[in-house]
C-alpha cells in the first residue's frame, strides 16, 4: 500500500492527446488539458494526489502500469485503442491489487463492433462510459470510494 | 420536459428484491432497501425527486419505462436479468429523450458470456458497471450533470 | 371454426401503443387508433367482426392468442419487439389453425440484425413487411382471402 | 417519373415459367399466365398498365430493372432463386426511385437456410411472402397505395 | 427450510394449459389435469404435499420461483417456452438452495435447435426429457430422493 | 421383440469402470458394482431381467448395441466419453425398435462445451442427468413404464 | 417419361470449353471433345442417345435443365463453376424426376473451401467426383443402371 | 507395389453388416452378402482378387489400411460412421499409394450436417455417392481404370 | 502472348452502363463514356490498343475473359457486382497468363460487408480500390509497367 | 493545410527494412532504399516534397501519424504487419483530412487469412495492392491527383 | 504412488508404428524403433524404467492409461490421430495424478486446422511439439524433473 | 552463419519482469533473474554464449529478432502477452534461418481462450509450454540438438 498522500495515476491511450481537435461529434470540445484539470481538481477535493499521462506507445503504458503497480493507490485509465486487442496491457492490468477503473468517453457499446468488447474489463473493478469527460471524475470518486478517501 | 421539482425514476428488474440475500458474494450483503436509501440521499442532495421501483415482469418495467418518459428528468435502470436478451425493453428505452443511466451492480464483462452483452447499453447514454450499489450514486449524478442539477 | 360474424383478431405488441409518437421518421406518424380506424373499416367492408388489442406483456399476448385460438376466423399480429425472441409466443401461435398474417410497419429486413429474424414467421402463414399502417389492411384482406370472405 | 397511363413492371425470376407445374404441394396449382391474368385484372381495376415477364437469366432480370427504372411507375418482383444471391440484380434494384414490392409465394422464412434471407429486400420497399399467387395482388395494391393510384 | 408436511413446488409454463389439446403427435393426449394427478399422487405416495401452477408470464413464473425460495422443499419445473431464453428464470432458480428437477415432455435434443438448449439446466440440479408426463413422477421422485423423502 | 424374461441392457462407456475412484467431488463415491447392484435390485423389483456391461471400446459397445437390437426389451445406456462424438454409436443406437433411456450422472448442461452436447440424444427416447446414480434407477423405470412392465 | 431412343442430357458449365487447355496439373490434358467422345462411346454402348452440350450462362443452364425435364431419360451434369451458389440451377433441377447424376472431374472435397460444397447435390441421385474424365462414363452407367438400361 | 493377382480391399465400416436389416427407406434391401457378391462378380470380371471385411471397431479399421498399404493394388472403402470425425482412419489412408475409391450407399449430401462432411474424402482418389450398392461396383471399375486392369 | 499492337481488354460488369447517373455521392458524376475516354487517352499514351466493354451478364463477362485469354496482352477488370460471388468468373480469370489488374471505383472495404470481400482478388496480379474513375488509369499504367510498355 | 512545397509523407511499418533481404520470392528483390528512391523520383516529378519513414515501433507510427496530420498534404502508408490489428493506428489515421493511400507490395487478399483484412483501409482514400514497389509509385499519383498536383 | 524402479510409460497412438515409413519430409526418417531405442537411453541415464507401447485403438490406449494410473509414475503420450477428437482417452487421462508429457513430432501448429487443437492438452502437465524424435527426450527429461528423478 | 562462440538468443516478453512477483499460484515463484541463470547454466554446459533479455515492448522485440536474424546461432523466445496478436513479430521471427524454440511457462492450452492461440508458433521449429521455468532449459536444449552444439 501506498505511503500518503496516495496517489491515483489517471493513465491515457493513443491519440488522446488530439481530444477536442478531432471528432468533435463524437468525443466534444474538451481537450486533454481540460480533463487533465478536472481530474485535479476532484482529486485535491478527496484528498489525493494525481499523476496524470499519456501515451500513444503501449509498451510505456505498460511500463506505467508497472510503475503504478508499486507507487498507486489507485488506477484510472483510458486505454482508448489499446482496450481491444491489447493483452500485454490487460497482463499488466491484472496484477495491479489496487482499485482499478475504466473509462471511456463515449458509449463504446453503440460504437461499430471493433470498438465494442473491451479487454481491459476483464481486468477492471468497473467500468464507466458514455457520460463523457465527466466519466473521469467518476472513476476517480469510485476508486477514492473503493479507498475509503474523501469522506 | 417534466416539470419541478424534477424527477429521476430508478427502475430495477427482475430478482433484485432480492440483493443482499442471494449470492453475497456476488452482489454483495446490501439490501434494495439500503439502495433505495442511496438514491433519495443523493437526490435530495442534488434538489431532485425519486421514484424508485422493482419489479420482475419485463412488461411492468415497459410500462414503467413509458410513464418515465412523459414524468421522469431523468432514467437510472438496473435492468438485471432483463439486460441481455428483452428488445420491448429496448424499443421502450430508445423513445426517451431524456438522460438514461444504465447501471450493473456487478462488472459484467468478467461474467460469463450470457451476461457480457447488454442490449439497454445500445440505447443508453451510458453505462456503469462493476463499483457494486455506489454505481446508484454515480449514476444519479451523471444524469443530474447531464440535466445541470445540483450545481 | 368461430360462430358467425367472424372475427378477426388483431394483435399488437410492446410499444405499438407509442405508435405515431416516437420515431416519426421510422414508423410515420399515424398513431395506433388511426390503425385500429383502418382494421375497422377494412373488416366492416368484408363483413368480418374486428378485435383490437394491444399489450406490452408477453404473457397477456400468449393469453390473447390462446383466447383467439377459441374465437377468432384469423389472427393478424405485430408483433413487434416480440418478433425476435419470444418461444412463449411462437409456441402459442404454432396451435392456430386459422390464418395467421404478421405484420411489421417497417421493412425489418433493412434493420439492424437484431430486428431482422422475426420467430413468430415460422407460425405465420403470410407476413407482410414495409409498407407502413397499409400492411395492417393488406393483411386482413388476405387473411380474408384465405376465409372466402369479402368475395 | 413515367406519363400516364402509369405502367407497373411485373418481373419474375429463374423457373417460375414451371408454376403450378413443379412441386404443387409447396406452389400450389396456378399457372403464371394465370398470376398475369391476376395482375393484369387488379392493375385495370387501378387504372394502372401491366408489363408482365419472366425469364430465367440474371442479366436480362438486370436489364429489364435498368428498364423500368426508365419506365416504370412501380415495380413488383418475385426474384425467385436471384433473390438470394444476386448482387447485380441487389444493385441494380438500388437505382429505383419508384416503389418496390417484393413478393414470394411461399413463406420463406418457414423453409430451408438457403432460402430464408433475400438479398432483394434490402432494397424492396416492402415485401409480401406466404399467401401464394394472391400476394402479386396485394403487391400491386402496396405499390399503388404508394402512387395515390386506384383511389 | 420449511416446515412439515414438506411441499413439492410443480411449476408449468407457457401454453402448457394446453397439453392434450395442440400438436398431440407431439405432446401426447394427456391433459395437465391429467398430469396434476399423477404428481398429487406420486407425492402423496412419498408423504410430500404439491403445489402445482402454470402460467403464460415469465415474471409470474419468476414471482413463483421466489416464493418456493422461501415455502418449497423441491421444486420440479417443466419451463417450457421459458426455457431457452429468459435470464429472469434462470436467475431466479439460481437462488435456490433445494432440489430442482427439470422437466420436458418431449426429448427436446432431437427438436430444431430454437429448443435445443436449456439455460434453466444451467441452474437445474438434474434433467429429464423424452418421458412424457411419466417425466413429472421421475422428477418428484428423484427430487425426494435427494430429501430422503418416501423412504 | 425379446421372450421372456424381458431384458434389459445397462451399457456403461470408457472409464466409467473408475467410478467412484475418480473426481468423487464430481461423480461421487458410489462405484460401478454399487450401481450395478441398484440396476439388478430394480429391474428385479419390476420383474426383469439385467445384463450389465462396461467398455472402453467404441467398437465394443457398437457390437453390444447391436446384439441388444436382437435381445433386449429396453436398452439404458451411459455413453460417457462417447456420447458426444461417436457418430458409429449414434447409428448402431438408431436401429433399436426398443425403448432407449440415455443416463448422465452429472448435469452435463453445466460442465464446459466439450461435455454438453450428446449425439446419443439424438437416438435416445429420453434423457436423465444429474441425479447421480439415481438416475440409473429412474431410467430402468422409465424403460419399463414404456413396456408395460412392473405394473 | 421420353419416348424412345431414350436421351442422356450432359451438361457441362462455365469454363469447362477451356478443359485439357488450362491448368493440366489440376484438369488433366484430355479436352472436352475427348470427353464427348466418351459420353458418345458409353451412351451407344448402352443403346441411348447422347445430348452433349456446354455453357458459360447460368440462365442457358437453367433452360436447358428444363428442356431435359421434358425430353431427357436421365441427366449428366458437370456443373462446374455453377455448383457453390447457383440457387436457380438447384431449383431448376430439383423439378427433374429422372435420375441426375452430377460428376466433377477433381476431388473437391481436397480443393480449397470455396470448392467444397456443390448446391447441386441436394438436388442429384448421386455425386462423382476426382475419377477425371472417366467419371463422365460413370455418370452414365449410374444413371443407365437406374433406368434399367444397358443391361 | 502388390504381386499378381491384383487384389482390391474392400472395406466396410461400422453397422454395416445390419444392411438391408435397418431403415431400409433410407439403404435399401439389398444385404452386406448381395454387396459382397456384386464385389466379387465385378472384381472376377475385371481379373482382380477381392478381399472383402467389415467391422464395427476404428482400429480394426485403422489395422486392415495399414494391411492394404503392403498387399492392395487398390482399396475401396465404405467408411460409414468412422466417415466424419476419424482422424485415426485418414491418417492411415494418407499413407496409401494406391487408388483409394470412396463410397456411400446414400448421397450423404442430402443428409442431416452431421453426415455431410467426410474426412475420408480428404485421402480419397475419389468419391461416389448416392448411387446404392451400384456405387460399389462403380468404385471397383474406377479404381481398376486407374491401375489400367480390365481393358 | 497476342500480336503487335498489344490490347489492353477494359471489362466492366454489371450496373456500371449507370455510371454517373445513380447514387453519384457514392461513385461521382462522371459517366462509363467519360471512363472510356480516359482508358483510351492513357492506352494511347502507352502504345496500346483498348478495347473497352460493358455488361450485365455473367455469362457474356466469362466469355470475354476467355476471349481475352486468346487476345489481350493486359485486361483490366471492373466486375462490380459479380465480384463478390461468381466462382464462374473467377475460374475464367484463373485461365488467364497475362497482368489483370482489378478495379474497384469506391473503397469496397469501407462499404457494408456484402461488399468487401471480393474474389476476383484471389486471381488477379493487383487490386486498385477507392480513387474513383482514375483507378482505371492506374490499372492500365500498372498492366503496362508489367508489360514494360509505354517506357 | 500544410505550406508550400506540399510535402507527401511515406510511412512504412514493420520489418519493411528487411525488404529485399528477406522472402524474395513473395516481396521481390528491391530494398527499401530503392522504394525511397522511386519515392522521391515521383514527388520530384510531380513537384511535391517527400518524407520517407520506416519503424518496427507501434506507438511511433501514431506519434508520425499526428505529425503528418499537421504537415502533410497526403500520406502513403504500406502498414505492413500493423495493418491488421492495430486500432491505435487506425484511430490515428482516422483524425487525417487529407488523402490517405494504402499499399501493399503483394496482392494480401491471396495471402492467408492472418493477412487478408487491413484494418487501415477502413481509413484509407483508397488501397494498392499487389504490384510490387510500383505500387508507391502509384499510390504518390493517386494522392497527387486528389491534391490537383502535377498537373 | 508407483514403488522402485519408478516406471514411465510412453504410449503412442495410431499410425505411430509407420512412423520412418510414411512422409517422411514430415515426420523424417527415424523408425518407432528407433524413438523406443532414444527412451530407453534416457530412462536408463535418468535410473528410470520405460514402458514404450503403441496402438491402433482408441479403447486400448484407455485401458493403458487406466493401468498407467495405478503403475506409472510418469507418464509421455504421443497421441497422434487421437488426440483431436478423442473424449474418452481425455477423460482417461484426467484421472491420471501423474506427471504427464504430451510430445508431438512435428509443430502441429503449423498444419492444417484438423491437426492443431489438441484435446490431451487440456489434461497434460505440459506439451511439446516440433522438436522431432528428440522431443520425446525432452518429455522424458521434464517428466523426471517433475519427480526430483536424475539428479 | 554466426561466428564461433555460437550464442542463443533468450527474448522475454511484456510483463515477465515480473516474473515470480505476480501471481504465483499460475507462474510460480522463481524469478526472471533465477530463469536468467539457468539458461547461462545450460548455454555454458552446452559450449553456446547467452544473450538474455526482456522488454515490455513490441517494437523493442521486433528490433531485437532483427538482431538475432544476423548475429544468434538459435533463438528462444517466450513472447508472453506479444505471442497471441502480434503480426509485426510473427513476420520478424518468420525471417530467421536459425532454430527457433517457442516457450511458456504454463500450459497455455489450459487457459481462457485469449491465451490458447499463439501466432509465434506458425514460426516456430517447436514449442514447449507448461513445464515452468525448466522449459527454458528445454528449449536450449532442443535449439542446441538442432545446430549439433553440446554433443
Amino acid at each position: 500500500m501506498p505511503v500518503e498522500p496516495a496517489t491515483v495515476y489517471v493513465l491515457n491511450g493513443p491519440n488522446l492527446n488530439l481530444l477536442g481537435l478531432r471528432e468533435p461529434h463524437l468525443y466534444g470540445s474538451e481537450t486533454l488539458a481540460g480533463v487533465e484539470a478536472r481530474c485535479r481538481r476532484v482529486t485535491a477535493e478527496l484528498g489525493l494526489a494525481c499523476e496524470f499521462r499519456q501515451t500513444n506507445h503501449e509498451g510505456v503504458m505498460v511500463d506505467w502500469v508497472q510503475e503504478a503497480r508499486e507507487k498507486a493507490a489507485a488506477v484510472v485509465i483510458n486505454p482508448a485503442g489499446l482496450s481491444f486487442r491489447s493483452i500485454p496491457l490487460l497482463d499488466a492490468l491484472k496484477t495491479l491489487d489496487c482499485p482499478l477503473a475504466e473509462v471511456h468517453i463515449t458509449n463504446i457499446h453503440r460504437r461499430d463492433p471493433l470498438y465494442q468488447h473491451s479487454l481491459v474489463s476483464l481486468a477492471a473493478t468497473g467500468v464507466i462510459c458514455g457520460f463523457g469527460p465527466f466519466g473521469y471524475e467518476m472513476a476517480i470518486r469510485a476508486a477514492a470510494e473503493r479507498l475509503g478517501a474523501g469522506h
